[in-house]
């Protein structure tokens, strides 16, 4: 085998790795240069990959794909790494099929509402790129800057205007997916709605990175609105705010976004990069955008305005202008990070529950972190009853990571109890395993790796992630068997 | 086994299914009771069921499963058979298990927006059940009257409102599921937003009853738009009627419907049961609806008029009141069946184009009909390109029936080869199984088969439709397994 680039191990698997990924720095195989894929955004567990491949195109992802599952090697996936569930950490000591390198934005198609971007292309570039005629890309995770389009895809990403535009797996008309065996499919091949036969789009999309690695990717773009506004409302109880949320939906509004922080998640956001002067004393503060026909937006901020004065607001500012705007998101958008301003660590968790449930759901939140000694503050996507517990701790202290994630499990226990379940955008990863648990049966359980298992019969893509250790499920299937 | 209906058979699967769903006439097995239920809304293939079974409930369901999967009795579910594309056909003379005793409206939760159904639940009574209160079922095929919402689930059936708020898999929250072994599973079951695991729920929705039996299903319910217009745009050129389409979505207008109708469906309409007046002399007419806060409509509709006029647009007409959009809405979704007041018999094709390609599918689409000697009229979906072409023909004349089913056909094709596809909602059923073959390659449909085989190992549910005919695509499995 011809390889250009200078590889000094005899192990014979990265040798003939890198004959198929040839060029400069492509394969990365020494402990130093592997440190930094020992995990993703989910930083509790870490574990060093055998190599990190750099693929350029679709041939060489389905050759390196074909090698691994011929030789028995585990693989995965990964984009920009800031998935925080830990789907992208390779805890089998996987080789590391990084799609950074396949970053291209292919085609734009303004007449029919489509783009066609490889799967490392980086989620705001794509609105960057079509701007300026109008139109814009909807899933915006707050780590659009940087987190790309495949790994929305495998996580089926969110982001605050999903309220009203939905999730990723609502804007994407098509993918080209290499499966597990080295073969190359498209499905949703032509963008166009509601393809015959079995909705495999949406059983790839949000699927983990369990059954198949997506080499290109078609997504719907949509016309900017005509109109904007955005509001903060000031709630001085945060069973005002949370009623707020529900009456606004009740009136028949549905904001481009509408999202809450609590006290703690104030102090935080206060103390980082982004303040914006959100008054120190009180309990809730509502970002609300609406979009749409320039003619309503007033009407629409107007029926907010007195859905909030109903459950006593004490303020609502409107944004003055676009930069305004763009200061009030930033605060918002990375409240996740700004938490290091108040804590050392914190777990971000990720649940969702019926909208009519809030109240209910933060009083139990605030209980647990009585229960842990550990603060929690929400910062979430109200709209949609997506929550987002940041629990609060130190790691240097003995037991603190233990007790944070059981406090973390115990706010998604309390999601699941009322009827909501545990995740909203983040993913199941290596960190929701067992609390799949709360919200399906074995039976339930065991249709999907049943699934998994005829797009990845060998478990070598991705292996441990999504589900629960089998234990039972392979019990129940050898009985079904028997 | 005790039973309560007497059973005048010896054939001891009747007398064994008749025990299972007990009470009057809750199993049909003589040929002229049969005969009812021997095609669905497709009419060109007739096969006789082996039985009609009426269960009342989902243990009822799962029991008549678990008997025919053991004893190896070939079965399928129906609904109210309005189905266009023969997928409630019992071509290998299956046990028939009828929903329309499963009829209720189980539960309506207007805080999260959500109702439970039963399957045998027709479409328009859910929206009729809740409009007092201010809200409605967005999904609504011209069969809405008496289509049922489990029906609605196995084919993702459409309807003219679809531009705006997508086909039923939009709108279903949560299933439960009797699998073809008898258990019954719970997807989505909290009908909060994207649940974890594999999205099953998508999967399942749009199955064509292959996959498993639905008998309980939570769907999204809206809050009624707060204003509502409706026109009538006529053409004189169909060329200007399908431009000004593809310009209204260009203007960043999303019309909650945007139909169309050619010279011959003009024709067609006119001389049925609701005509209301259409110029006999135009092309094109699209039927425009826009919807939502009340304030910005006005604006929509005069940017939707500037549009049509710079399309040289006859007449734009504007619906006087409520009872004048019903009718023309009446007009327009009884459009198929209008069809018999200008031919004996026709054949109704559905299938979805990128919108720029309107003129060019429809000139073409012309032209089949100039080679096939059959009249072609359309009535369609323009907005989400998804189009009707109605193939006009005579049953009586010896080889008239081919000549349609080709020409339909050729239809097809003259969409898939635009980057279009098969399908926009009225599914494959029977109809379409060869005409897969030109969207999707032998190893795509071997990976949707696949997961047929998961779900229906046996397949006893259902059998032999949605896929083509094994063929290559056994062969290729025989080799992968090689």
């Amino acid at each position: 085998m011809m390889s250009v680039i200078r590889i000094d191990t005899t192990d014979k698997h990265i040798i003939n790795l890198a004959s198929i990924v040839s060029g400069a720095r492509s394969i990365l195989y020494k402990k130093v240069d592997l440190l930094a894929y020992d995990c993703d955004g989910f930083t509790i567990h870490k574990h060093l990959p055998k190599a990190v491949v750099f693929p350029k195109n679709t041939a060489e992802v389905s050759q390196i794909v074909k090698y691994c599952s011929e030789n028995k090697l585990p693989f995965l996936a990964r984009g920009a790494g800031t998935g925080l569930s830990g789907g992208a950490i390779p805890i089998n000591g996987e080789v590391i099929i990084s799609m950074v390198r396949m970053k291209k934005l292919i085609s734009v198609d303004l007449e029919n509402r489509q783009a066609v971007v490889e799967p490392g292309f980086v989620n705001l570039k794509l609105t960057n790129s079509i701007s300026d005629k109008g139109y814009y890309y909807a899933p915006d995770p707050s780590s659009q800057y940087c987190c790309t389009i495949g790994g929305n895809v495998a996580e089926n990403a969110g982001g605050a205007h999903c309220l009203k535009y939905g999730v990723t797996t609502n804007h994407i008309l098509g993918l080209e997916v290499v499966l597990p065996n080295g073969e190359i499919i498209e499905i949703g091949k032509n963008g166009v709605l509601d393809e015959p036969g079995y909705d495999l789009l949406g059983l790839l999309t949000g699927s983990e990175g369990t059954l198949g690695i997506v080499t290109k990717i078609t997504v719907r773009i949509l016309k900017n609105p005509e109109g904007k506004q955005t509001v903060l409302a000031y709630f001085d109880r945060v069973e005002d705010g949370s009623q707020a949320v529900s009456d606004i939906i009740s009136a028949g509004i549905v904001p481009a976004a509408l999202e809450m922080m609590d006290k703690t998640a104030i102090e935080a956001v206060e103390a980082a990069a982004f303040p914006v002067g959100h008054p120190k004393d009180i309990e809730a503060v509502l970002l609300i955008e609406v979009d749409g026909i320039a003619a309503g937006i007033d009407e629409q901020i107007n029926q907010i305005v007195k859905v909030c004065k109903k459950r006593n607001v004490r303020e609502v500012r409107a944004a003055k202008d676009e930069e305004e705007r763009g200061r009030w998101w930033a605060n918002r958008k990375t409240g996740f990070g700004a938490m290091g301003a108040i804590s050392p660590d914190y777990l971000v968790q990720d649940g969702v529950i019926p909208r009519s449930k809030l109240p209910e759901v933060l009083r139990k939140i605030a209980q647990i972190s009585g229960e842990s000694g550990l603060r929690i503050a929400n910062i979430f996507h109200a709209g949609d009853g997506n929550l987002h517990p940041l629990v609060l701790f130190d790691a240097r202290k003995p037991g603190e990571i233990e007790k944070a994630l059981e406090a973390g499990s115990q706010c998604l226990k309390a999601c699941a109890d009322v009827g909501g379940t545990i995740t909203g955008e983040h993913g199941v990863g290596i960190e929701k395993r067992e609390e799949m648990r709360f919200v399906f049966k074995e039976e339930e359980i065991l249709a999907q790796t049943n699934i998994r298992e005829v797009f990845n019969p060998d478990n070598l893509l991705n292996a441990g992630k999504l589900f629960p250790t089998p234990g039972r499920c392979v019990e129940i299937k050898k009985e079904m068997k028997a």
